[in-house]
């Protein structure tokens, strides 16, 4: 099974590519750019969504849909925000097909044009501002707290499944409130519920920090971002939150009346993450036999495999140990199937990922233990029976701890301080990893720098990555003065 | 608050539209025919859809996403499912915008034309059987039990909020079997989980059935409903299950080799409710002061109101009793507002369809009693505070029995057997309801009859709907003879 998978030394796109099919996480469809997720990858995200939907609303958010489709001149409304999104995207121009009058099929009714083309969302922004201005009216319709869970199309040229399709499937926040501080709070706020969830429940380390003017989102004043780094030493965006001032709502005129009746425009925020994230849990942590899981995020955790068959004595103990795990939360599955081999099974879920392996044999039982895998590290060793349940529940949690310390680990160690023009290149073409340096702030130099070695800056870290001290110092490729270091790296 | 819904025996149809507005369900868009779900309509459906999905997984089903667009050529693949969906729908045809050359705004890109058209899925048989082809092998990959929840699009003519809208939410099973009878008993145990569930949560009683020829599902070979009867005597379809035979197979080359390694094609199901459950609960239970919800799918089942203010021993004992509530499992909502009085309040309440309401005030206090309002009946009385907790949850299920009830006593006495043209008539135009009447079993006669009273043929049913003997008779329209009756109704 693991022979299908294309070491990662070999080729670390195409050992991607392999894990996603393999593992059955994702197949492609014939719809240029846009993929089908398959049940067991469609688990895995619904695990993610539920997690996240439970922070938003203990954070005080609720749920809303609003519509796919967004007239043509909506995206215009907000100067910038058109130049970032009226590009590449799907654009609905008729309301009617009709049998093909010269032969076989169905063709375009051309008398069936719409007046206005509609968009298909590739953000919802626009729709979602033109629709709380007939919402808001006073200071005490606000906040407004509310996220989406919806599917967008962006036209991507180049497409990968999970890490940039064409359709895919997120979550966008969209909040109005009545001052610029609360506004502010709130898009710090739910980078931080971002950051929380996908360190502990992803277990990926990410950095926390601001975007410059070049890669900040289309109408927005500031973008914050968590930036992940994949096995291969590039970065990875894995969520944004976005403090919008009060564009929107002077786009599509937004405005409450305060506390003293007085009429001002509203402030806004926006925040969201995808299905990217399931591009970014599959690169972080899974090796050349398959994906490897966090048992927080695993929709099986444990499976159990009679060695090498059923029996009825197996089948006792199999029941009674499965018993305890479901007791404790524990997500289990005992493989019966007579017609595969133990060694079959053990690299079908190998390359499922499954955290935990329990083997039971015939000698296991006479001695009362039971063979234990973790497929973190691929260790294998025996445990008494008498208690297993407490172990699998602890050996659990070390291997979430495990693949966050390890991940955290390689973050840290791929973070370079550097301070030359050569340090940076060696950084961004060997080394690979994040560079973290001195750059003038502008948005020339910025791209200069990504023409040059296709490094993009990711992000003005909240905090300074490696724990040190933010000086001043020179920018890199002009040598001139630089306030603080900026973080970057080739990006997904 | 009440004083603005319209009273159901002036307008039927604007009480829906005010009951949808001013309970805050939903909303119209700047998009024809698309509306936006609002927060308290969408925590509805949230609790529609978690009860509906934790079902589909008890049976064996998982959920996987397959692409928002179809392209074109798919939909005239299978011959009736052309006629049937390839119609009003929305075509995209381009991929590009870009800036107005001669002014401001964007235009489409002409140059971004696509090669081949793609339509947003209005239901997405083809697209998955197009995938279920590279799934499907053997009779090993058998059966494929899977369910979608997404977003489909229909360019409905005349819209209405839930009931019709262009884009709609929904889930559509579909399902892969090696035999016809799995297959058939797919699609009737699925009709049973819908009806289970809108009898058993919704309180909204069904009638189960087969649809004739002409009201079938393009491509299907049986299409099964579930038949709801709305206040003003209009049947509502809330539910079908599709046993689609071989076609979709056929249509796109899905074999598998059987036990025996012979090439068949697979039999197929599919099945789906939408948002427009939403629409049959709004209808089914609400009554001129607003929303009525049955307490097993209301987001909020009790609040509570001091009388007329909150004071520190009030709030003392309702913090008691919400912790006592909470611990039941009983949603509830303490409301503190001091600058709303509680006849406002209880209005609010009311309109919102939350099904208990406690009222304490000072002379409550020194009783030792609260004031318990149910929204169903709209009966107050008082109950001693020792116990309430017992109290409220036992009246929660007296109030969803009651709802229940009362809608199936209206569904029994609207349900008329008639054996003449005239009773027809009447009851179709006059008394409304159902109608259970002899056909001649002809695609004519169910036109002719349509064409003459606007009611259609609704179903079959499975049981005689008010528990008699079928017998055969003749043709309420042209006398010829009929084997059984056939519902009618004007439906939504």
């Amino acid at each position: 099974m693991s022979k299908e998978i294309t070491a990662r030394a070999d080729d670390y796109s195409q050992w991607y590519l392999d894990i996603v099919a393999k593992a059955g996480l994702a197949s492609n469809s014939k719809v240029r750019g846009c993929m089908v997720i398959k049940p067991y990858g469609y688990a895995i995200w619904e695990k993610i969504k539920d997690d996240l939907d439970r922070r938003f609303k203990e954070t005080g958010h609720v749920n809303a849909y609003f519509p796919l489709l967004i007239p043509k001149s909506f995206l215009s409304k907000e100067a910038d925000h058109v130049d970032g999104f009226a590009k590449e995207c799907a654009v609905v121009t008729h309301h009617r097909l009709m049998n093909d009058p010269n032969g076989k099929g169905v063709v375009v009714d051309p008398s069936a044009k719409l007046e206005e083309e509609l968009i298909i969302r590739p953000t919802s922004e626009t729709i979602i501002w033109d629709t709380y201005r007939d919402w808001i009216q006073s200071y005490r319709d606000l906040p407004l707290l509310i996220n989406q869970w919806a599917n967008v199309v962006r036209w991507e040229l180049r497409t990968r499944p999970f890490l940039r399709t064409a359709e895919f499937l997120w979550q966008e926040g969209h909040t109005a409130h009545s001052t610029e501080q609360e506004a502010r709070d709130e898009s710090i706020q739910m980078l931080d519920v971002y950051a929380d969830f996908v360190e502990n429940i992803m277990a990926i380390p990410v950095y926390k920090g601001e975007k410059t003017d070049h890669e900040r989102f289309a109408g927005a004043e500031s973008t914050y971002t968590i930036e992940a780094l994949m096995q291969d030493g590039k970065a990875l965006q894995s969520g944004t939150s976005h403090f919008l001032g009060q564009n929107f709502a002077k786009a599509f005129d937004v405005t409450f009346l305060n506390e003293n009746n007085l009429k001002e425009y509203v402030w806004a925020t926006s925040w969201g993450v995808s299905t990217r994230l399931m591009g970014a849990l599959i690169m972080m942590h899974s090796d050349d036999q398959g994906l490897v899981l966090p048992p927080r995020l695993a929709p099986l955790q444990v499976v159990i495999i009679p060695v090498p068959k059923p029996n009825d004595e197996i089948d006792a103990v199999v029941a009674d140990i499965m018993q305890q795990l479901k007791a404790k939360g524990i997500s289990v599955k005992y493989d019966e199937d007579r017609k595969k081999r133990p060694g079959f099974k053990f690299a079908q879920y190998e390359l499922e990922g499954v955290p935990i392996r329990l083997a039971i044999g015939k000698r296991d039982l006479a001695n009362g233990v039971v063979e234990v895998a973790r497929r973190d590290t691929k260790e294998k060793n025996q445990t008494p029976l008498e208690g297993v349940a407490d172990y699998v529940e602890n050996l659990l949690e070390e291997i979430q701890q495990n693949l966050f310390g390890r991940a955290k680990t390689a973050q840290q160690e791929s973070t370079h301080i550097v301070d030359t023009w050569d340090e940076f290149v060696e950084v961004i073409e060997e080394k690979g990893g994040f560079a973290y340096a001195h750059w003038d702030g502008t948005t020339e130099t910025e791209l200069k720098i990504k023409e040059l070695t296709k490094a993009t800056s990711r992000c003005l870290p909240f905090d300074h990555p490696l724990g040190g001290e933010e000086t001043a110092g020179k920018c890199i490729l002009t040598g001139k003065p630089s306030s603080r270091r900026v973080l970057f790296a080739k990006a997904y």
